[in-house]
């Protein structure tokens, strides 16, 4: 059996996303049991087959507006989200799953789970959605604004044995973001960086990519900087609500629009779901001890299923001690 | 009469764009004398009207692959890109408009025409297109990987001044590139930067932007140091020409969509055209003594003509009187 600690009362719609989730990953896999943190009086309702549940009560929750993680994490310990990484941390859970606000989620995972001791730093890591139906992973998006190269040596290294884990990919190739294709390209510590993985054991560097390329990407693995893999991953977001609300808006300004969107509404469905991130299970949280997944806040049942799949999936394949198999030796784990 | 050098033999289609451009821009405004600097042999053929045209020949060019600018500057005086700069800076020309490779217009604008004394740093400034059809400023975009907040706050004046007077916006409102709306968020100089910016007379500082927001933005000038900026701007572009592709890939694979696509062909060339670049004239060089505007690399006659037309519009405007007005006095200039 594979346990779960789920915190339900997380993210921007509670259980009402977190409960329906949990009950189709329930339904999908019979070797899964989820531990639900969050109100007993309203999950229950929604419970539809309490198989494999067992229902923690608590009715505290990380506010989704929460500007002070630390002093909210310190001062909210019953708190849903707390009380599912305690559990994980306990080994009550083999991993955690939240949708609850990132830099909470992020100063939950460093104060409750603990990093692993080889790493330095936890980054957060989503799968980016490609051109060619494969997401990429792309690391740090925001848990630290500045990292040096060991940091990132270390977490290029982590990343690759998840995509080789869940993307099945052979020596996955690493790329640095970076505003140009050439070496020497960047800030100092892009040169850094370049040169470090270059010469790094155990992952397969692939070079510089540059931003236009994030979407139709040659590498499986792109790292940075929290700072700027953020920017990056938001103006993309961004760029294509944008463009696929000015389309909406287009085809809806006129008669031929509308039958024209009704000729190819199947294709401009297969073109909405190239595009999006419902089914890539939200963000991994790496450097951890244990497995934690971050859910987009305003995910629905559907989008938070992917979240526990994904968990399950990273909890299989035993991705932790693969990873610390990799990782140089620490005194403390020699 | 406004007249503007013209780096003829730049870009990656050389006299095939410029000359091509310049002769649009000709017709278009008859206050306009261009002086076009490349290969005279290659330039005359394609001169369909000689009124207002200077050839001043040269055959040397700087490479759209050269890796090392300041090597490419110093060794190659007479390469068509320095000479249009130098009558720049010699008051030969009052403005000057070059498709060359990036960082070397950036090298030549430092060394050949010189920054105002009031300014510390030179910026890459492009129009970012925007939801409602109204561009917005960006800056820097790479022509500095790092800047400081006095560097940031100098050239929000610069740039509100450009969008006063190209944008016709009373009061330009400037905002702060940055991975959170609130202050307090980002590295430190993103802290340090929204500080400075608050109390810094001259500029209407908004606040945090995200990246998330750049294309409907609610400012009309964002600033971030040249990496960040880079990393944004090149994200979007990825994505909007990614998304257009994916959308020609699913409309095209089926004859639904073949259909659907000739009764909503209207729409989609609106839609199109709201994301284009081409009308928006290229990136500007801030911080000069002079007016430099280069196009895009690949640019066709159209995209090169719009970067003359910006040029033109930012001398007859006097954008760097207002701007040199507006900034601190310093000892060279009281």
């Amino acid at each position: 059996m594979i346990k779960i600690a789920i915190d339900a009362n997380g993210g921007d719609y509670g259980v009402d996303t977190t409960v329906l989730g949990s009950m189709l990953a329930i339904k999908k896999f019979k070797d899964l049991e989820l531990i639900l943190y969050g109100d007993e009086n309203k999950i229950k309702p929604l419970l539809t087959d309490p198989t494999r549940i067992t229902i923690v009560h608590t009715d505290q929750t990380i506010d989704m507006g929460e500007h002070d993680p630390v002093k909210a994490i310190r001062s909210q310990r019953d708190a849903s989200l707390c009380l599912a990484m305690k559990a994980c941390k306990n080994g009550e859970a083999d991993a955690c799953v939240t949708s609850g606000p990132t830099q909470c989620v992020v100063v939950g995972a460093h104060l409750l789970v603990r990093r692993l001791p080889q790493m330095e730093r936890v980054a957060l890591c989503p799968f980016v959605p490609n051109m060619d139906g494969h997401p990429r992973l792309l690391l740090d998006v925001g848990a630290n604004v500045e990292l040096k190269k060991e940091h990132l040596g270390s977490l290029a290294l982590f990343a690759s044995v998840v995509a080789e884990e869940t993307l099945k990919i052979k020596n996955p190739k690493v790329g640095l973001l970076n505003i140009g294709s050439e070496p020497g390209k960047g800030r100092e510590i892009e040169k850094e960086a370049y040169e470090y993985l270059s010469s790094m054991e155990g992952i397969h560097f692939y070079g510089n990519v540059e931003p236009t390329e994030m979407i139709h990407c040659p590498c499986d693995v792109v790292v940075t900087d929290g700072f700027s893999g953020n920017i990056c991953l938001k103006s993309i977001e961004g760029t294509a609500k944008g463009m696929a609300a000015m389309l909406r808006e287009e085809i809806r300004s006129s008669l031929g629009g509308i039958i024209g969107s009704f000729f190819m509404r199947k294709n401009l469905r297969r073109f909405k779901k190239r595009m999006s991130t419902k089914e890539v299970g939200g963000a991994m949280l790496f450097g951890l001890s244990k497995i934690v997944v971050k859910a987009h806040g305003n995910s629905d049942p559907q989008a938070f299923f992917h979240a526990i799949r994904l968990s399950r999936e990273l909890v299989e394949a035993d991705i932790i001690t693969k990873v610390v198999k990799k990782l140089p030796k620490t005194e403390e784990n020699e």
